[in-house]
């Protein structure tokens, strides 16, 4: 028996963990090494975000739902650490898949703190983050050079435990440059609001994506005074990413001849 | 003979230009689909910022350096938008590849609105934005739960012909967020003077990352205060992005363990 074997109480070699992001959920949008590890790792740890496409190509053999336990309620970030480093020292090569980019909103960089704390070689792989993609893919480019010099990802979805006033809203409004809100749905009322006390214009465009790139995807527009009511005569849903600056006028004016086929469309204004 | 054939007069159908963004350099990081249509179209146009590796994957015959003119100076973005409508009436099959993604100050929202006025369809392919990806494959994340609730992307590289102005540092400063300058090591002195300026506590750690996921890739790390000296000490050059915020201390805690091998790191604080 070889010294490294399991079975003779000689911990083997740690696996690699992989901190993989899988961009916003159409499977041609994952990066040619993301596809190869999903592949050829021993497990993958996801939950839903992702999304139905490329989880259902995901080998069920291999992969675990971390997303939520039994109960329905979210699996503690601390559970997934321990998760991680139990599966390497097993000499795993594992796969911590994320949807969009690991290190955007997704919990990456705290991972990479705990493995590297356990003595854990890890990997990251950068995709597509959904903050860019969705509205790309609906014909709004987040920068443009008559209308942003910047763009700013904030996150509507904000920790409980965090101070609320964590984003300074009247700031990225002082930015002037585009605002992109992952997970900002629910909060869409709180933050134009914010905003419109910022001072930014009621009749600032603004779009959002649901499902971005996902079967059905749905595009809604209006301005910072009329989004609400257009997210709620459209009913949009979570998830979607919610663009707000001049740039989301950009859809408007290229739609006709944009090719990129996610599902309906919905227009509003 | 068909109606349609190009040699009596009768143009065809208008080829579709495709917006690929190539991610930051490493081919790995293409997507699935990008990879897919740099291997179909008739025409790649680009330039020398996707990186050597990906360029010398492009057949000679089938692609055309946009970069620069035969006197070295750069193509007008005018001539290229006239080469793409130019290209898809012959009934081509077009991809326009970008470094980086397209919409992310690559001038691609210019080049969908120029397609969509001549009645040229076209789709937008999103891709990995070297802003996030450059920092994460030197162990730092864009955000983090404890130290960063938005990020804004800017350009050192302003046009020329923009007032200098049109990037409000003092309001970047203001959000409490990362701050990622892409193209930024030329004007580093200008931009780190402003946010200090604007009151950034002077121990913020800055880190530099050249050459993201290209060989030969360089990170140094310093300080708001010391990091334009740590600049001109490693030598540090274009093509670069530069972190600011706590995030960019995320580096030190993980980096042994980081097993992204793209060149040399260098340290310094």
């Amino acid at each position: 028996m070889p010294a490294t074997d399991a079975t003779n109480g000689i911990a083997p070699e740690p696996g690699t963990v992989y901190l993989v992001g899988s961009g916003p959920g159409d499977p041609d949008l994952l990066t040619v090494k993301a596809t190869r590890l999903l592949e050829a790792a021993d497990v993958v740890l996801h939950d839903k975000l992702p999304g139905p496409k490329i989880i259902e190509r995901l080998p069920e053999a291999r992969r675990e739902d971390v997303g939520k336990r039994a109960g329905g309620e979210r699996t503690p970030q601390s559970e997934i650490n321990e998760r991680l480093v139990e599966l390497a020292r097993e000499g795993k090569s594992v796969v911590r898949l994320k949807g969009g980019d690991s290190f955007v909103f997704g919990r990456g960089g705290e991972e990479a703190e705990y493995l590297a704390a356990h003595d854990i070689p890890f990997e990251v792989v950068p995709a597509v983050t959904s903050a860019i993609a969705a509205p790309a893919v609906a014909g709004i480019p987040v920068t443009h050079r008559d209308h942003a010099s910047s763009v700013s990802f904030v996150t509507g979805h904000e920790d409980p435990t965090k101070d609320e006033s964590s984003v300074d809203w009247d700031a990225l409004a002082a930015t002037g440059g585009t605002i992109v809100v992952l997970m900002g749905v629910g909060r869409l009322p709180d933050y134009t609001t914010a905003l419109l006390e910022a001072g930014m214009a009621p009749e600032t465009p603004v779009a959002l994506i649901e499902r971005g790139t996902w079967p059905g995807q749905q595009v809604a527009t209006g301005t910072l005074e009329t989004i609400v009511d257009v997210r709620d005569a459209e009913d949009i849903s979570p998830p979607a990413v919610t663009v707000i600056g001049d740039v989301a006028g950009t859809r408007e004016s290229v739609v006709e001849f944009l090719r990129n086929d996610y599902g309906d469309t919905r227009e509003e204004s």
